[in-house]
C-alpha cells in the first residue's frame, strides 16, 4: 500500500495545442483577438508575476506563474465569459490538453479560455530548480497560496483586460484541480460565478469518508466487468507472499529462488533482490489496478502506454476464470498488467519503479500529501480485493517528517474548507463517474439546488471533462448537457 | 493628519468582569456549569494552544491564545447556542467589558459567551515580549491568521465541548472586530451560523469609498450639533499655523513666541519646541475630534477621561458662535478639548503625546495598517473641517518600510475579502451609527435579505453593542430588537 495515493490523470494528448512563448507583459486586450487564425485550438503561454507568500509581508520574493490563454472564441474583443481552469499537480499543458469539454463549451458559449498553472508544478516554480531543495523554499506550496494566486490573477484580468466591464468567470477543474475549483468558489465567491468540480474528492479527508471506500470502489469497478477477476486479484497477494517466502512445496527451497520465480514470471527489468522489492512489486500492482479504474474509458486512450477501450475488460480477460494454482494465477496477473503496460508489445520487460507520468509533479504532490492533503486509505481484503492494510497516521506522519521535515495536519483542510458542512456555498457542480475510485471521496448527492451532484455511472476519472467521443456512453453526454445548461444559466444570472 | 487612523473603541468599564486564571487543559464540559453562581457576569480566562503559522508547515511554534468564557446562561450542560466575539486590536477583557448587548442577549437566548483574543494583542502574544522586535516573529500578525485561530478554536469547541451535538455559533464584533466577524462568516460559513458586524468598515479600503468620506462624517457629526462649531474648527488650523509662524501682527515677532502663545493657550505639558511639534498638536487635535465623533454617546461615559452625555454638544458649547479673533478661537478650541481630556478638572496640563488608551495595541495595529489594513483618508477643508491633506500612498508606504520593513499591499484585502462584491455571503448583520466616522466605510444599505444593514441615526461607534441604558435613543433600542430577531431566527433555522 503506497502511503500516499497520487491523484492521477489521464494523458491522452489531443492535437490542438501549440505552445508559443509569450511574456505576460506584452499581453494586451487587442492582442487576444489575433489568436483565432486557425481552425484548431491554440493558446498563448503567458506569465504573471505572483507573490511567493500571499499570507505574510516579510518574504517579498516573486515568481512567474504560467497561464495558457486562448481568446479566439470571444464574440468581440470585449465580450463573453471567461473559462478558467484551476490547475492541479502537474504541467498545465497536460491538463489543458486533456480538458476538451472546456474547449468545446467555450466555443459554444464564446468564452475566453485560460488555464492557470499551480505553483510548484510545471514551469511555475517559485525558486526554479531550488524549489524543492530547501524546506524554507518549499513552505509556500499550499492550496491556500494556490487559490490566492488564482484570485490575484483573476482580479488582474478583470481590471486590466476588461476595465469597467462585467465579466463572468467560471472555473473548471478535475481531481485536485476540481477540489481547487470548488474551494475557489467557496472562498472567493466574489471572484467567480461558478465552478465545475469534476471528480473532486473534497471529502477524502480524515473521518469524512471511510478509509476503505477508495479501494472498495476500485474493486467494484473490476467486479463490474467480472467478479472473478476481482477474486483472482484478491488471491494474488497471498500467492505472491507465499512464493516470495518460498513456503510452497512445489517451488525451490531458497527465498532467492522464490523471488526469481516471480521476477521471471513478471518479466521484470530488475530482479527482486529483497523482501522490500517484493513490497515494491505489490505496491506497483496495486497502483496499476487503481490507475486502471481511473482510466477505464469507453474508447481507446493513451495512458503511459496505449490502451484499448474499457481497458479493465481487456485486463480481466486474463483473470476471468478461477485460477487455482499459484503458477497460473501469477502468470495471469502478469498477462493482465502486461496488457496495461505493454499493449503494443514493444517493451521487453516491466519496470516496477516506473512513474505513472512525467507530467505529474510527484515531488510536489508528495509534499502536499505530507502537509494538508492527507487522504486516509485502508483495505481489509474482504470488501476490497487488496491486502489488508490499516490506516496508520503515525507511520505516515513519521515518513513525512523523515522525507520533508514536516508534520501533516490532517484536520486543517476540514477546518479550512468546511468538510461536509458546505451548504452555504452555491454554484458548484460536483460531477463524479462511479467507476472512478475518487468518487468515494466526492460529493455524489446534490447538497442544494445550487450545489448539484451529477453522477456518471459509466464514467471513470473526470470523463466529462474530456473531449466528446463517438464512443461516449449516453450518461456522460447527458452529464455534459446538464453542465452546459447550468453554466449557461450562471452566465445569464450574472448579466441580469 | 496621522498616517494611519486607529480604530478606537470606547472603554466604559462595566463591573461584571472577574478574571480567574485558568488553564485551557482543565476546561471540561462539566466545568462550564459551575460558573452560574452569582447574579453578576463572570468569566473564566482560558488558553488555547494555536499554531503560530496556520498557512505553512515549517514553523511549528505554538502559542497560548486567551479566551474568556462564561457558560452560566446555558439552560443545561449540553444545550444552547454559542456567542463568540472575534476579538480585535486590543486586550480582550476591554472588548468583553464593552459589549454588554452580547451579554444581555446571551442571557435571553441562553447562550454560552466566549470572547477570543486576537493574536499579538493583550496576552495572546505568539513570542511574548519578543513578538514585536523581529520582523520574522511579527509576520504572523494578519487577519487571515486571526480568522484561522478562531476557526480552529470553534472546531475544537464543537468536537470537545459539544461532541455529537448540533451547536449554532453566532459571531459578534465591533469595528475591526466587526470586520473579522463579517469576514469570518464569509470565509468560514461552515463554522458559524451568522455574524453581527457592528460599525465594521469593511469597505474602508483603496478605491472602495472616497478617502474623504471618513473626515467628512466626523464633520457632519459636529455639524449635527452645531454648524458653527465645525466652522470654528475648520478655521482653527490656519490660525494655529499663522500664530505658530508668527505672521500675525498682534503677536510678538519670533517663532518661539508664537509657539509659546499656543502652548500657553492650550496649557500643554511640554512646550512646542519645533514646527514638528506644532504638527503633533494638530494631529492630536484632529484625533480628538475623530474620537469625539466615535464616542458621541447619549449618556455619560468614560473614555480616557469621564465625559458627559453627548460630549460633542458639550465640546461645541465653547465653539457655538463665530470666533473672529485668533486669540478667542484658540482659547475656545482649548476649552473644547480641555472638556474632553479634563472634564473632572484634575489635569494640570494637556499632553499631546498621550495615547487614546493602553488597552489598544497601537504597535500591533500600526503593523496591520502597514500591511493589509491600508485605509486611505484625506481631507479638503471644504466638505470637512480639517486641513486639506491628500492621500499619499507612496509616503505612507515609505513610512511603513522605515518603521516595519514591510511594504503595504492595499489591494490584497479586496482580493481576499471581495470588496463590494459580497452578495454571495449570507447571515451577516451590518449595523452602523451615522454619528460614527467609521460608518463611511461600512455597509449602510442592505445587500440582500440575509445581509441586512441596520442604521442607527443617533448612534456613535457600535453603540448597539453596548449595554442597554435608560438614555438610549429609540433608534438603538430598535436596532437591538431587530438584531435579536434576526439572530433568534438564525438559531431556529440552524436547529430546523
Amino acid at each position: 500500500m503506497p502511503a500516499k495515493l497520487i491523484l492521477l490523470f489521464l494523458i491522452i494528448f489531443i492535437v490542438f495545442s501549440e505552445n508559443e512563448g509569450f511574456r505576460f507583459k506584452h499581453m494586451k486586450n487587442n492582442y487576444l483577438k489575433s489568436n483565432n487564425s486557425n481552425s484548431g485550438y491554440f493558446y498563448k503561454t503567458l506569465y504573471f508575476k505572483q507573490k511567493v507568500d500571499h499570507f505574510g509581508f516579510i518574504n517579498n520574493d516573486e515568481f512567474q506563474q504560467r497561464y495558457l490563454v486562448y481568446g479566439g472564441f470571444r464574440p468581440t474583443q470585449d465580450g463573453g465569459p471567461v473559462f478558467f481552469y484551476t490547475g492541479n499537480e502537474g504541467d498545465i499543458t497536460w491538463f489543458c490538453n486533456n480538458t476538451g469539454f472546456m474547449w468545446e463549451l467555450a466555443k459554444e458559449l464564446k468564452a475566453m479560455v485560460i488555464f492557470g498553472e499551480h505553483r510548484y508544478y510545471g514551469q511555475s516554480l517559485p525558486y526554479g530548480k531550488e524549489s524543492f531543495k530547501d524546506p524554507t523554499k518549499l513552505q509556500y506550496l499550499t492550496s491556500e497560496q494556490a487559490l490566492a494566486d488564482f484570485a490575484g490573477f483573476i482580479d488582474y484580468l478583470r481590471s486590466d483586460w476588461y476595465p469597467g466591464q462585467k465579466v463572468p468567470v467560471i472555473v473548471f477543474g478535475g481531481s485536485y484541480g476540481g477540489m481547487l475549483s470548488a474551494w475557489f468558489r467557496m472562498k472567493y465567491p466574489h471572484s467567480v460565478q461558478g465552478a465545475l468540480a469534476a471528480s473532486a474528492p473534497i471529502w477524502q479527508f480524515t473521518d469524512l469518508v471511510d478509509c476503505g471506500a477508495f479501494l472498495k470502489t476500485v474493486t467494484n469497478t473490476f467486479k463490474h466487468h467480472n467478479p472473478t477477476c476481482a477474486d483472482n486479484i484478491r488471491n494474488s497477494w497471498m500467492t505472491i507472499n507465499k512464493v516470495a517466502n518460498n513456503s510452497h512445496a512445489t517451488l525451490e527451497k531458497s527465498y532467492e529462488t522464490g523471488r526469481k520465480t516471480i521476477g521471471d514470471t513478471f518479466k521484470l527489468c530488475k530482479p527482486l533482490q529483497s523482501i522490500e522489492d517484493v513490497g515494491t512489486l505489490k505496491a506497483w500492482l496495486q497502483e496499476t489496478w487503481v490507475d486502471l479504474a481511473m482510466v477505464d474509458y469507453p474508447y481507446p486512450s493513451n495512458f503511459l502506454e496505449p490502451l484499448p477501450a474499457w481497458p479493465i475488460k481487456g485486463v480481466c480477460s486474463y483473470l476471468s476464470k478461477p485460477l487455482t494454482t499459484d503458477v497460473s494465477l501469477l502468470q495471469s496477473v502478469y498477462q493482465a498488467v502486461n496488457m496495461y503496460y505493454n499493449y503494443t508489445g514493444k517493451a521487453s520487460c516491466l519496470d516496477i519503479n516506473q512513474e505513472a507520468t512525467q507530467d505529474l509533479g510527484t515531488m510536489g504532490w508528495d509534499y502536499q500529501a505530507c502537509t494538508e492533503m492527507v487522504m486516509p486509505t485502508c483495505s481489509n481484503g474482504k470488501d476490497d480485493m487488496f491486502e489488508p492494510v490499516e490506516w496508520n497516521f503515525d507511520a505516515y506522519s513519521k515518513q513525512c517528517q523523515k522525507q520533508w521535515s514536516v508534520t501533516p495536519r490532517p484536520m486543517w483542510p476540514i477546518i479550512q474548507y468546511g468538510g461536509k458542512n458546505i451548504t452555504t456555498a452555491s454554484n458548484i457542480i460536483f460531477s463524479n463517474g462511479l467507476l472512478d475510485p475518487w468518487s468515494s471521496g466526492g460529493v455524489t448527492e446534490s447538497l442544494s439546488a445550487s450545489l448539484p451532484a451529477i453522477i456518471i455511472p459509466d464514467g471513470a476519472h473526470h470523463l466529462d471533462l474530456r473531449s466528446t467521443n463517438v464512443n461516449d456512453p449516453k450518461d456522460v453526454t447527458q452529464a455534459r448537457e446538464k453542465e452546459k445548461d447550468i453554466i449557461t444559466q450562471w452566465i445569464k444570472d450574472f448579466y441580469n
